[in-house]
Formats: structure tokens, sequence, C-alpha cells
């Protein structure tokens, strides 16, 4: 029922076994219609290996939380990277496929793909997710050939006990016009508070986004049209979707940065928590590429942002109907 | 007593004037210090022109949030923009001037600047930042060549009744470690949330950002290691500042997109709000480059996430004492 | 256009003059329709003198919030009573003439009386304002017996340089099913919150309130019936309307106690801001029964109460049309 | 480890047995330190029995939630009363028996009593109970031959298939000068929202409460002293510890009204979800008196009240320290 954040098992992810097995502990009726109630739910750890951890006891690992968890809690649980662990998305994704259900009633569609990893780029992904056109095999990418390459650059990193980042895109098709609030809580603002909050994010832009910088007015202009039926529509989508910060009806398009996965196989020189220097080795099961398992945790947000958007929005009723 | 949004009344800057004079309503003792009640004020608009803005009633400006806000609330009043106008920053401006002085008190500073105009970019915007370079004459960059070559390109679209898209850079500095939360409001989270609230804004980046994307972990590592007095450092800052959703002790530096202003003074078509084809013609008084006038308001908004990620944090007491 | 919360410039209110003049500074267009933006206003104080407060200076009044305000914040502005003055229920009664509005669109109608002052006690207040009687002249019961006893013990307080308590009933009337959270934000407890908000309430009870302590189950039974429409009726509204912490479609009723205002004009032993034993006579211009001013209070604040339950009950669409 | 809400398995109260074992799924490191991390828990339901609920399908039960929860949310569990469950109440005692040892660690206790049970009633409450005077036996009222008369009150209820309501009094000693806020959160309004959100309460009150509405000023004024280490007191306490919002560093007094059990084991008449005339027959297991059982609840929603207040008061630190 739960779409799993693990989007192929091929050799690119992390071995961790783990069945991600959803408990539902509220919110459905025995014939699963919701009740109008909180749903809850437990996905326990199936598969831990503290003893993977045992050796970074008191060291400081670069670019994980450790050091900012320990300075800002006085405490730090170094087990399985503690709160920090990127297991806090697999409950983003089963909220994501709940509100998956809700949004698909009223015609919301969401697709997202890697669009880049280290060297090789996706060019237009949003054009290639709005064609729908499907990932090739169990690689993220919907181009046979750029999957390929993509591929290629993460083994050529895990070799190196190396990791490298990646760049997901996202489309979603069919949100009304009217999401989003005009200054706080713009929809664009909101999408990108939930994809910097996934491990590993470093940047978010939304339709022409961060290449908006280089343009002219006359080149970023979406014009206004109307078709046959009177339908207002737009000659292109410049402003992905959003303008003033709420939904124009066009596609919503926005891709969100990872970084390389900070854990690399390598050993490394770092303090422990006396500000001693010492070595470090990380070991464990890191996926070389964090941004290919992030593909269905953004949209899983998306999709959550959504159902935010049209509550706020008051418009689309309370929801009652069983959706499940 | 308070910052000016207005970063220069050079030629680039859109001729209105504004004086921009702040009422407090509330919040201050006869002697100017701080009561712990809410701090009220007003800015009156001094100088506007509905005339302006008498022919547009009922078309739709592209890129604009006409369409939007008509759509979601089923009135638009277009004089002035209404509640999209950037006259909002002005708030966020006094907000950001008050939070200057609070964070000032714990030896937190924040600086910023535009680092691309168009094809004009200024490499390494967060170093220049951090050397204290200030901003050449009255315009926002602090490398002369390129603040010069950034002017002429802002002059060149205006000649052409076009307008150009700029890149804000920022550096905050002195901030403890500790600050923003572990999930849901990640320290960069908020800061995006803040930043891409701000009309125009496209795209939100800290630390390395997208070229994260490109890069593998060997290269995107911030090690660790303690000077002489066994203080804690990292040997640089790919991490922008924050690891795992919270500051470092290192300078939190990020960036942001801001499109080209939408209106340009150009004849162009587009429909009215019966879906009938039109055209338009837009006039008043519009910078050619958003991203000019953003800088103040880049730094004020990130003066008050600042604020609020501190009260969050429960550290620092009550803030009792007179800040002004 | 908004209703005041002088309820009869009698002479058992304060004789302090204030027109209480409401300038709307945004969320209307200029034929006073709303745009669903903010609605700001100002109420400027026209009558206030400072020096009825000099004599208080660093003295402590019994019952007032002097002493916690400056425990809570460090520095206490002694004039008018501060931010614990009462004139902070001048912006409830302007927000509530607006929720009143609002409300009355779906046939929401609230009335409130003064139920008690001192040993005066009117009986069933909810049936008697359900039966639609009003007020006595300028006094708000609407028991002409009753209300003369009332102002007596009232002026009798008076007279003694003394004040006197009271409580006030209120009756919310043609509020739909369904309205309320059921466990956080029971509908109950939202009244509760905003009630016990307003100066000098000591107390709230919703239905048969603290009468249910003393009542056996069969006593406090509302019993369903249906009426020859197939409409769902209840033979007794000892539930005041809520059950389970949601509207059930009967009156809403319930009960706000006040003390007596803390002000008295005697000379009365205290002490001062260095724990220093000392004396205060306090002058100014208060009212003997606070209750009597709270009455549109009480009104105004449960109109907002019902407009955020609608809200939330997501449920009456977005209000977009003109309600002013 | 953490108090359970069943103050007394004496023969008052129901006879389902639940262990109430609590699995705690987050939040502590393995030697029981909390690690600033959000603390998960669960308590099954161990002894449901959905045969109880069999015979109510379709029926709505007077004065219970059955007919509110269906017209909102268009569904109904009717299976152990659904979300409006007194079994709610258990994860309030869970979270108040984490809450008490935190404000134990800066001196705040509380104790709570029954007041009244139908007509009996235990005068002056809170200075019983601030006397240290601990409730007789199993049953929570700290008067010997008060908690006879109670006793007596519910069996003779019990024995006639029916139920009685009560009221629970609470004092909170210890807490600094300055909890609450000045308007919207004031401390008393905070404490009654949570009570108020207890199942069956009807009412809250603090300090004289609804007495205060009988009073003159003169009788209800709380004078300031010092004592001679220069402490401030107050020579009384009707202001029931709280002056404006704020705690002054008195008691905190408050007592909440809870009406009988809504179920009693009689046939009553009422109407099904068509409308319909029916009988119903309430069986299952239930207090007699849900005052009894809702003692602990108060004082575990009392001690959370206290936690909030001392975070938003943001005086205190970061509980960084082990409180378990």
């Amino acid at each position: 029922m739960v779409n799993s954040r693990r989007p192929g098992q091929s050799k690119e992810v992390s071995p961790r076994k783990e069945n991600d097995l959803v408990e539902f502990l509220s919110g459905f009726s025995p014939d699963s219609v919701t009740l109008g109630t909180p749903i809850g739910f437990i996905v326990r750890n199936q598969d831990t290996r503290s003893s993977d951890y045992e050796a970074l006891k008191g060291k400081f690992r670069p670019n994980h939380a450790d050091y900012t968890y320990l300075k800002k809690y006085g405490i730090h649980d170094f087990r399985g990277g503690g709160r920090s662990s990127a297991r806090d998305t697999v409950s983003r994704v089963v909220g994501g496929a709940i509100a998956s259900q809700i949004i698909a009633k009223i015609g919301i569609k969401i697709d997202a793909c890697l669009s880049r990893v280290g060297k090789t780029e996706l060019t237009n992904p949003y054009d290639i997710l709005m064609s729908g056109k499907k990932a090739f095999d169990s690689f993220p990418c919907p181009d046979k050939d750029i999957a390929e390459a993509m591929r290629r650059e993460i083994m050529n990193a895990a070799k190196e006990h190396d990791s490298i980042g990646g760049t997901v895109s996202c489309v979603i098709t069919g949100a009304p016009v009217g999401l989003g609030e005009p200054l706080a809580h713009k929809l664009h603002a909101l999408l990108a508070e939930s994809m910097l909050s996934i491990n590993a994010a470093k940047g978010f832009e939304y339709g022409d986004g961060f290449k908006s910088a280089m343009q002219l007015g006359s080149e970023a202009m979406d014009c206004f049209n109307s078709d046959n039926n009177g339908n207002i529509t737009l000659t292109s989508n410049h402003s992905g979707g959003i303008q003033g910060g709420i939904s124009n009806g066009m596609p919503i398009t926005f891709s969100v940065a990872f970084k390389p996965t900070p854990t690399i196989f390598r050993t490394i020189k770092t303090i422990d928590s006396n500000g001693e220097p010492t070595e470090l080795t990380m070991t464990g099961r890191h996926d070389p590429c964090v941004a290919v398992r992030a593909v269905p945790v953004v949209k899983a947000c998306a999709a959550m942002v959504m159902v935010d958007a049209l509550i706020a929005a008051n418009k689309y009723g309370t929801f009652n109907e069983s959706v499940l």
C-alpha cells in the first residue's frame, strides 16, 4: 500500500535490508476507511547494527550532525546516526503515500527524477517528466543513456570509497489555481522548507530558478493566452507554476540539490569530543549517492505540501471520503 | 534608526520618492527602552499614484500576481500591486533593523551583496564579504570593477525598456553553535522559507549549494581541527555553517536568486479578466533590477531568522535589556 | 460600524471619555469590500492622563499585574496599566464586530447579559437570552427588577469607594453541528481560553457547568428526539450545545465570572519595588463593576471563536464575499 | 516509572483490567537519559471488548460524542467510544509523569483531590492540599469522613444504575514568578484549555473563581507584604497565584467540574442514525463517577502546562540534564 523509499534495490544503493514494515496504529476503520482521526503508524528498524557505530563513539564524523547535536543537546546518541539519520525519511514516505491518494482524487500528480549526478546532467528534466516518460529499469532517471552515465559515476565513486552529489527534479501537474499564501507561506517557500528538511539537501529552486538571475525580463515572461474554450493558459512556464507565491494552474516545477553522502569509507583525520586529534574509519552501509534514494522522498514531501496547501486554501471540503 | 531598503538612490533604482517614515505605536518606553510588549509600527505610503495603475485595470500583467490573486480571492485590488507589492518589504526592513540590534549584542553580524547581475558574476562572494570589504559607492557590490559591469548591464536593460535578474549572497558570522532544529525547522530551511518569501525570489542555496551536486564526498568534506586553545574549528566551509540543520559555529553562507523585475516598459499582448486578448503597456516607477533593492531585505530577513532561532534555542535569556 | 464596548454611558461606568475611533489601515477596497488581505486598524487612546498614574510609580497595586509584569519583563511601564490595561479589549470588540458579520451570514447569533452582580443573581439567564428579551434601558440585563437591584449593588459599592464582582452569561444560537476539534481544541476549551484572556475573568463554565458536579447522570441526560421533519433535536440542553468538544446544533451556553475591579479608591498598605512598606491611594477613572463592561467583550470574543472554529471546520468556503 | 490514572482499584472504579503498559519508542538513551529528541510511546489497549459496543451500532448514546462525531466526520467508529474515549487520558498521564520530573527539579509540586461528589463537598480544598494531608486509603480525598461520604454517594448512584458528578481541586506550589503570557496565553487560560480538554469537564475556575462574582473589591484584595528577608509575599491568595495572567509566586489554585459519567446502565429512549426512535441499553465497564479517575489526569495536565509555560518563559535553559 505504501511506496517504498527504495527505488531500485540495485547495487547503487546500500545493502542494508530494511523491509520497512508499516504498522498502522490508528486512523482507519477495520475496512480501511479513514475516520478523520490522526493516522498513527510505526516502522521499526529491522536491521540495525549498532556495532557499525561503535568505532565512532566520541569522534566527530565530518559533514555529519554529530558535533552540532552534541553542542545543542549536551548528549549525542551516536548509534545509527541518531535523529539525523536518513531513516527519518521513511515516515515522510508513508505520509506521502497517503497524501498522494488524497491529491489524486482531484487530479494532482507528482513525478520526479534524478536530473544530475556529478558531471552527468539530464537537460530539460521538467519537459521529460511532463512527457510521461518513465524511469529506466530500476534507476530513477527516464533517459536510458543518461541513466547509464549516472550509474557509472556512482560506481566509480564507490570504487574509490568515495561518494557523489546529485540533483532531483520534480513536476506537480493538475494543481488548481490558488494554492499558497501571499506572504509568509508562499507555495514555493513551503516546498523549499519541506525539501530542505530532507537529509543532505543543499539548495532549492523553482521554475527557471538560479537561471533567472541571468535572464532579461523579456526572456522570462510567461504571457497569458486563452484557448478556444476560453480557458486561460500561459505560453511558457518560466514561473514554474507559481506567481506571487500562489499556484497559477501551470505545472509546478522545482529542483533540489543534494550533497554527496557524507560517509565515505576512507580513514580521515578528525577530533574527538575532547578536542584531541584522532583518526576515524567510517564503516556501515551507506549509499554512495544519497540523491538516488531522495527521489521518492522528494515526491512524498511534495504530496504532503500539496495537501497542506489544499487544506489552507479551505476550498476542497473536509476530505471525509475514504481515500485508501 | 532604521536602515532603509534603498541602498543607493542612484539612477539604477526607481525614482519613486518614499521617505519610509516609521511611526512606532507600541513596545517602547518614552526613553526608547523595549518593554517586552509587541513592537507595533506603521509606514504609510507617501507617494502613491494610483493613476499609474489605472490602465492596468482588468488586465493581467505577466509574471505578476494579478491573475493568481484574482482566482484565489475572487477580488483584486489592482492599485499599487496590492498585497503582492514589494512595499511589503519595508516592514521586513524595520523588523530586521530591530533584530540586528539584538543579535549584535551577542556578536552576530550579517553582510550581503549582489553576487550576480545577468551575465556579470562576482566570484567567491562569501570570501569577499568575510574579508570585510565594503560595497563600492552606493551600489551593493564590494568589487569596484564588477560593480561597474553590473551597473552597465542594468543600464543597458533599462535602455531597452527591459529588466534583468540577479543573485544576492549573504554571510552571517558570530552565530553560536546549536541554532536550528533537527527536523522540520532546520536552520537552512528557515532561512530558505524567509528568503523565498521575498518578492521575485526564485531559488535558495547554502554552503556549496547546487555546486554540491557536482562534487565527490572527498571534495565536499569539512574536516574538524582544534586550535592551540582547544577551540574546535573546521578546515573548510562547504557546509555553509550548518550541519544536520544546526549551526556549527562557522560563517553561515547562502545565496538567493531573483528573477528580472516582471514589469517592463513595453507593450505586450495579454488577456483581460474576461479571457479576451488585449494589449498592455506597463508604466509606473519600477527598478530594472529588483535584486539591487533586495540586498537590505535579505539582510533584514536573515537577522529576523537568527532572532527566531535564538529564541527557539531557548538559551540566551529573555532579551529584557534595552537594545535600541 | 463597530459596536462599542461601552454598553450604556450611565453613571455605573467610568467617566473616561474615549471615542474609540477606529482607523482601518488595510483589508478593504475603497467600496468597503474585504480583499482577503489582513484587516489592520488602530484605535488611538484619546483621553489618557498619565498623571493619574504618576502617584503609583514604583508601588505595586494589589490584584493588578504591576508586580508580575515587573518580575517577568524586568521593566514595567506603569502608565495606564500598560499592557494589562483593559484598553486591550477595544481590539477584541473591533475584531468581534467583523466576526459577527461573518457568522450572521450563516445564521449564527450571539447574545449576552449580566447574570450576577454581587448577591444579585439572574436565574435561568440562558432561557431569558434565548427568549429574545432585550436588555433594559442602557444596562446589560434583560430583567428590569434584577437590573435595578444590580445597579443598586454597584452604586453602593461605589459609594463605599469599593468595587464588586459579577458574572456574564452568553448564548450562541444557529451554530451548525460539527464545530470544535475532538481533543486539544474542543469548542468549549477554545471558548474558555478566549474568555479567560479577558481582564479580571476568574472562571468559565458551559452548559450546566459547576452544577453538573452535583447531578446524577439521569438528571444530566440530554435525550435525542426527532421532529416531524426528521430533524434531530435534543429534549434538554444540559450539555450546553457541545458534546465531546463538538457543537451539536443546540444553543451554546456559557458563563464567565469576573472579579471586582481591582482598583478601589481607598488608601491601602502595600510595598514598593524595593520591598519597603508604603501606602497607596489609587485614583483614576475605573468602573466599580468590570463585569458590566465585559458584556460586549464576551460577545466579541465568542464571535471570533466561532469564526476560528468555522475556518478550522473547513466547511464554509473562503468567506470571500463582502461582509461589511 | 509512570503514575497510573487508576488511583485506587477499589469498587468505585470500573472493573476493566488495563495494565496500561507503556512502550517507549524514542527519546531515551539505553541508560534512560533523555536525548532532547521527541519521546514517543505506545500504550496498547489490553482488554477491549468490542462486543460491549455491538448493541450500540447506529444508535446515538445521550451525552456522548456519537452524534457530533458522525456529523463532523461523516463516519463514526462506535467501538470503544472511538476517539472520544477516556482512554485518551492515558497518554496525558504518561506525559504528565515525565513533566512532573522536570518541574520537580526546580521545586514545583502538584497535588489534587476530589473536592465534591454530588452533594458532598470538601470545604477549603486548597488549604487541605497545601497542608500536605494525603488522600485517605485508595480514594483521592484527604479527609476521611468526607471521603467516606463521597464513596457512599457513588455507591448509591451505582446501585440505582446511575452515575454522579464531581469536582477536582488542584494546587501547584513552588512555581516561580513570571510564568504565563500577558494576553492570549495567560497562565490560567492555558490551564483552562488543558483541563477542559479532559473528558466530561464542564467548568474551570482559579483562585476565588465563581465566588469572586459575589465579592467586593475590598474582600478580594491580596495585599503585598515583605518578610524579614525582604522577600515579597501576599497576605492572602484570592488571586489563585496568578495576576494579569502571570504567576505571582503564590500557590496556583484551581478547580475543575466534571459531569456525571454519561453512560448509565438503564434502558433509555433515543434515535438511530436514520432519525428513527429506538431504545438503547448501555452495557460495558464504566465508572459511576468519572471525577474519581480524573484526579491524576488533572495533575498530569497541570504538570504539562507548567513545563510549556517554563519553556515559553525562556528562562530555565534547555532542560538538557537527565530528568528520569
